[in-house]
């Protein structure tokens, strides 16, 4: 989400390679060099592919033009780092396709959100294809993965004018339905939250099982829910 | 949703073949033989598929045995209707695939719900591939078609002893959810309601672009939803 008052980036931890083979891996990464950028890169789809393409833009994404291998590190603004990212992602497909059967899934996306150098915040979501779109003020989210759940919260209560921590709270209500709803979403969850004019981030933060607040905050919006259901006359027909 | 109280079965009309070829076309059918049974059936999926399987359920699905062509009107049981609907879907597809290029999407599912004679009501949900699950307390629901915006406020809120006014309040609040997110459902919303003990549908509408008691509580839910989320305090990240 990214509102007139910051960015706000929440990914769960759940993967699975099936229904019987369940685990936590972190798909949201801070790529941090104090006080000269941030930028934040969550994933979804094949976690081999996204962890492939995480470690070559570490490492170095192989140049078309035998230069030497570009890194996220090295990039001297966003929209060269979203470019690389889509490189990156072409990249780990085109390894893990070479090596297996046809057929096999390797679809990965990524949301890339920050700021390098004096630039303003921004957002953008690469691809599969190495393309990629960026987030405007008319819709200010975007989302990967498993959306279907948490995007009605979004659209009706969601505007570019929130407040960052209101816009984490939304951001935390979408992430609860679709937890209730999809079991291959789950805790924990993390958080990274930067402001405009800062570049180290505001909240880094990972919500736990046990996290109070957000067991809270799925109980109060579950009693808030039904108590609002009830007040809405029944239908007439 | 099938509770204690009854069967309420729920349908848009929007229909498209590619975004650029919206339609609306009546996705709930009620075959009714006054007194003796009340058969409802909401289909998704491929549209020629579904009228194909609609009209053979009206004039007889082809029998493998050489027999008489059976109709639903002559089933004697709704399992036997389940049975027939399968077999009507795989003739359809069948007939479809055959004069058409490979690839052709021919997926189209179907909820079959009511009561035929003396029995229970009772509510299926017939696949693409012929093969039914039936609805069952545990989880009083059974959606097709787009359904991922619209169960999380069924998976909060409906069970199966909710009143039968508040469950297709809940269905109507479930729809609005998915009309929000997503332009290929949409009004007008066909509606069936039927008692345990009825034959007669107890409430057959049609809710129109205008219908006052759906606008309102479309917009009292979305003020509702938003006073909710402000009563929630902000994270403490």
């Amino acid at each position: 989400m990214l509102v007139r008052e910051g960015l706000v980036m929440l990914a769960d931890t759940r993967t699975n390679a099936g229904i019987d083979d369940v685990a936590s891996h972190r798909k949201l990464q801070l790529f941090e060099v104090r006080g000269a950028r941030t930028v934040a890169l969550a994933t979804a789809g094949s976690l081999s592919v996204s962890q492939t393409a995480i470690g070559l833009l570490r490492d170095g994404v192989a140049d078309p033009g035998a230069g030497p291998a570009p890194t996220l590190a090295g990039c001297s603004s966003i929209v060269e780092a979203a470019h690389l990212v889509g490189r990156a992602i072409l990249q780990a497909r085109a390894e893990f396709r070479a090596a297996t059967d046809e057929g096999v899934q390797t679809d990965a996306s990524v949301l890339l959100g920050g700021r390098i150098g004096p630039e303003p915040l921004r957002l953008f979501l690469v691809y599969s294809e190495g393309n990629f779109i960026e987030c405007d003020p008319d819709t200010p989210y975007l989302q990967i993965g498993e959306h279907k759940y948490g995007k009605p919260i979004l659209d009706r209560a969601l505007t570019y004018d929130c407040e960052l921590r209101e816009t984490l709270k939304l951001g935390l209500l979408s992430m609860d339905a679709t937890l209730r709803s999809n079991l291959s979403v789950g805790l924990p969850i993390d958080i990274a939250v930067l402001r405009p004019d800062g570049t180290t981030p505001e909240v880094e933060h990972r919500i736990e099982g046990s996290d109070p607040y957000f067991s809270e905050l799925g109980q109060r919006w579950a009693d808030a829910l039904l108590a609002a259901e009830r007040s809405i006359p029944p239908p007439p027909y």
